[in-house]
């Protein structure tokens, strides 16, 4: 996708580490505008797929999957990181968090992730993968169906795309970092 | 706003304690198609007011606020509940969640909340106006101009909605829900 990988040329920071900062236009300041183009490319990458309920992970995925479902006129599902007081009935997973470097409780009402749903799971990063995983434990918990995952920057170096390929699970990502070495943003073309 | 009303009475849940659920279409299910008619009765309500930028903070305000700042072509920024790791340069301030029975911090950027910024405010319920006074402190702190506040559901039995007016912010709530006693809601004509 050219316009997203200009736009991470442009405006995206590199730090040591493999750390990119997009949080100008993706993931704490956002460009609306471009999360429906990112949007719109979701939905050709995955016109081959039949599914009926969008799914994320607070906070950062919200944006991109909110336009995709906008978009497919299908309802959202986001997990949680925090157990609501109010919320029942309630399937619930550990992710390991490499950047926060903690773990973390996600949830998901079963009202809303259930043996009927075929979906497509949307974030901003893969990386090493680990929230992805923790949102396939749920999807397999609710006995609902996996059609793919979609993602707007995968880091190539990190394992998380190998991993879920190795599984047959449809990945898709709309910008893949090759490399961040000497602090260098390396998109494959 | 009828279509959201009509909503609320099908779909709300009424718990005791003033607990108004809407978690299948508002805030953990989320029906996108309904956050775009919800976004552009924003639009008209502060139709006459100058802004550059949605504020909101995550999680369940992301969705709204995309929605606006997707129908007015103007950046979306979020504040977050954990500082990350990378995050230089930011304003923080603490509130009290009385759902959830504790304090946090939120935070945001600097460079995301400057003092050329006009700002709408969006998120989806307004009660005790805790969350809402976070954000005036971070918009004061970062000397940007409070523009308006823009809320999908307003509890008036709770002291938000007052607090706020008694302190001269436009605000706009598109459904006010006058009672929820005995677990009837009750909305306001």
């Amino acid at each position: 996708m050219e316009l997203l990988k200009k736009r991470i040329l442009e405006d995206g920071k590199c730090f040591p580490g493999g750390i990119l900062k997009v949080d100008s236009f993706i993931n704490h300041q956002i460009d609306p505008v471009l999360m429906k183009s990112i949007a719109v490319e979701f939905v050709k990458r995955f016109s081959g797929n039949r599914f009926n309920k969008v799914m994320t992970i607070e906070a950062s995925g919200i944006a991109p999957a909110i336009m995709v479902g906008y978009l497919m006129e299908l309802p959202v599902v986001f997990a949680k990181k925090k157990q609501p007081k109010t919320m029942e009935n309630m399937i619930s997973t550990t992710i390991h968090s490499f950047t926060k470097d903690r773990e973390y409780q996600v949830c998901i009402s079963k009202d809303f992730l259930t043996q009927e749903d075929r979906i497509l799971f949307i974030d901003d990063f893969l990386a090493n993968g680990n929230a992805a995983n923790g949102m396939i434990d749920l999807i397999d918990q609710a006995g609902a169906e996996l059609v793919g995952m979609g993602f707007i920057i995968e880091k190539a170096f990190q394992k998380g795309g190998d991993l879920l390929r190795s599984r047959y699970v449809h990945v898709e990502s709309l910008a893949i970092i090759d490399s961040l070495d000497g602090c260098k943003i390396q998109i494959r073309e």
